[in-house]
């Protein structure tokens, strides 16, 4: 299963693309820049968007389902926002084919020719405003807290697989709110809603700040994010949280009469995660070895393989196999049990190896003699011979310390590769040789960020939700007075 | 809530064009012919796709995503299905705007057209089979066991809220097997998961069968179909399943090497439901009140409404509603407690009865004096005081009740008007007066087939799985010799 797969320190972005072909959880398609999302590959999104949906029902939200086409009018309508989305889209400007007169196959009937151009969603802000302004009359109305599970598309020139493609499935919550307030409040929750899910799904650290006008959504008065470290140093964006004021308000024309009797527009946040979210988990815990899954998103956490020769043995191991598959699916716990007699148990457990099956249970005619069974995690490539007795509490207990580890080892990493620096060169050599988030002073400007991005390629991240205005200091580019550290590195 | 709502008798159109509407389900978007899914719409969508979902998953299923997207060439490799879906769909034919030169907004940049113009799916067997021969190699990389829970785009010119939209959700499963056998059970055996769901979770009693060449889907070797009748006499198919043959694998070159040593093309299937069967539902049960729900996907089972004048008196039936609340959710009956201050009760009762939720138990200072509650059964709209002691026990059994009464009433009505006829004067006429399914003879060509959807818009929705060979007659139309009854109806 592994073989020919580089290691990351040889070749750290074939190593991510390797791992995602050959762990089967996805591939290139026909169509440029789209993936297929394969099977392995799509149940673990289907965990999270389990683990995402609930909260987002906790948290007093409901999903909804809003068209895939929105009239190209409508980009127009807030001016920030068709800058930043209408440009590279998938545009429909036909509703049919018909057959070539000269026989070659089927061709675009340029009678039916669309009097307004289709854009395929991008993100969903105009036409759900669009839609909440027949909604919203009073005060009454307010909040709206949708949820919608979509695909969208960006045409993309540079495609990587999950960390960037032309289409790509996410969810994007649009909340109205009567109050400024309100809405900042709902914005700041989402973003503690995706901190908890990266932190206590993905085993993920995120640092939570604010992003810079040069980075902020298009339309958004305040975007919210969420940052991550991957393990070649760079910084990926794992979700985002705008407070939209009344921009989406104001370009739809969605006003509400207030508790006072007062006519005014509502107020708005949007947020969202989507498949990225795959890229930030595969680049957060995964080895030389292959995928890396924290348990409470990994679609098996257990594997058993049985080890026999002769068809007696055969018939035993796997029998105890079942036996511990049922007994561990009571506790709830996900159990491949990989009985097929096509694949010797070295390639099976080279394959579950690769991919990420948090623990693996290996039976031979032996472990029934000894009532033991051998044990092996997939974070630290250890094996144990354990006893079959007490085997339930012993697998319940590991998964959640691998779990822990996971975190407590990304936690690690993104401390090691956190820097401090307090001048230019500082900031480029760190940048150059050690990578990770920098953390520095800043002037404020745009005109500074551009100069540094132009320079070095980083930008910064966010200027974290901690912000110590106490500290203040001077900008590492331009020398002139810093409120505090923002957080720079160089990000997918 | 139910004011100038029509009724089923004045205008059967109208009246779900109004309940869809009115009921909070959907609404048309601003863009021609696709609707925005509204969250109580949505919710009851979401239960289907849960029940679906697990059936498809213990029958050995496992999802997984496939581009919106397919290349135009695509469709021209398969005959059959490109004059079936390559007419009526979305064409993207370029991926960028820009600023009109004439400052008039956005318009589309000429220099982004596409080399080759990309389909919005209509549906996913040429994409998904163009993947398959990447995966297939050997007989042991089958069976292909693969969902995906989609979006899809048809150009329909006539649209209806649910029944006929631009835009749906749906599911598509697509398998692929090595003999001809295992991907005939495969198709049937998905018939019967549907019409599993179709009685045991929506209510609805179906007719299994096989389309006739005519409806068969553009590139099936068979379309097994299940037909529901609804109450306005009309048929609608509620599900379909394809067995493909080796169609798609020729067209798209799929091939495996055999446990023979052979290299042989792939046997495939195809089959599909989609938020169609939120029409299916809505047409099924519901009356001149409003919307009727089978509790099993009903967003809220059980929708308790509090009664009082006075401050004392509303913390008092608020306490006591949430602690019904409590002990029905620990059972797991999903309950609404509409404790809003803003609504008056006459107000709440008349929303959630045109809302459909199955039982609603209103408590007022009386109950909580007498130790009972107002227990109503939206099917019968009946009510009665029912002790407070043994209520969980109560809500249980009614909400199996009502499942089951509504299936049973849905059975009744449909015997009343399957009618089978024995000439073509008795064709016309119930067909006109009464409509329903119609059982008649049928020479078995296509050219009759036609005639009859001539003069009379009757279609053959299916040849019954129970088809009896051994009942044989004339046709009613031809006269000439028929093999068995075949099921007739005006139809969705």
């Amino acid at each position: 299963m592994a073989k020919n797969f580089v290691s990351r320190e040889e070749n750290y972005s074939q190593w991510y693309n390797d791992l995602v072909i050959k762990a089967d959880l996805a591939e290139y398609s026909a169509v440029r820049g789209s993936m297929v999302i394969k099977p392995y590959g799509y149940a673990i999104w289907e965990m999270m968007q389990a683990a995402l949906d609930k909260k987002f029902k906790e948290t007093g939200h409901v999903n909804a389902y809003f068209p895939l086409f929105i009239p190209k009018s409508f980009f127009s309508k807030e001016a920030k926002h068709v800058e930043g989305f209408a440009k590279e889209c998938a545009v429909v400007t036909h509703y049919r084919l018909k057959n070539d007169e000269n026989g070659k196959g089927i061709v675009v009937d340029p009678d039916a020719k669309l009097e307004e151009e289709l854009i395929v969603r991008p993100t969903s802000e105009t036409i759900i405003w669009d839609t909440y302004r027949k909604w919203v009359q009073s005060w009454r109305d307010l909040p709206i807290l949708i949820n919608q599970w979509a695909n969208v598309v960006r045409w993309e020139m540079r495609t990587r697989l999950f960390l960037r493609t032309a289409e790509f499935l996410w969810q994007e919550g649009h909340t109205a709110h009567a109050t400024k307030q309100e809405a900042e409040v709902e914005a700041k929750k989402m973003l503690g809603v995706y901190t908890d899910f990266a932190k206590n799904f993905m085993a993920m650290p995120v640092i939570q700040g604010v992003k810079t006008e040069n980075e902020r959504f298009a339309g958004a008065i305040e975007t919210y994010c969420i940052e991550a470290l991957m393990q070649d140093g760079k910084a990926l964006q794992a979700g985002t949280s705008h407070f939209l004021g009344q921009n989406f308000a104001k370009a739809f024309d969605v006003k509400f009469l207030s508790k006072e009797n007062k006519l005014e527009y509502v107020w708005a946040t949007s947020w969202g995660v989507s498949t990225r979210l795959m890229g930030a988990l595969i680049m957060t815990h995964s080895d030389d070895s292959g995928l890396v899954l924290p348990p409470k998103l990994a679609p098996f956490q257990v594997v058993i393989i049985p080890i026999y020769r002769k068809e007696e043995e055969r018939l035993a191991v796997i029998a105890k196999g079942n036996q511990i598959k049922e007994e561990l699916e009571k506790l709830g716990i996900r159990v491949k049990h990989d009985d097929r007699d096509t694949q010797k148990p070295g390639y099976k457990f080279a394959e579950w190896e690769f991919k990420g099956v948090p623990l693996r249970i290996a039976i031979g005619p032996r472990d029934l003699k000894n009532n033991t069974v051998e044990l092996a995690r997939r974070d630290t490539l250890s094996k144990s011979f354990t006893p079959m007795d007490g085997l339930n509490d012993t697998v319940v207990n590991l998964l959640d310390e691998i779990q822990n580890n996971l975190y407590n080892k990304a936690i690690d990493f993104r401390s090691e590769h956190t820097t401090e620096v307090n001048n230019w060169q500082e900031f480029k050599e760190v940048l150059e040789n050690k990578g990770g988030f920098i953390l520095a002073h800043w002037d404020g400007s745009s005109e500074t960020e551009d100069k540094i991005k132009e320079e070095t390629k980083a930008t910064i991240r966010s200027i974290p939700l901690d912000y110590d205005e106490s500290e203040e200091g001077k900008c590492v580019y331009s020398g002139k007075p810093s409120k505090g550290r923002v957080v720079f590195a160089k990000a997918y």
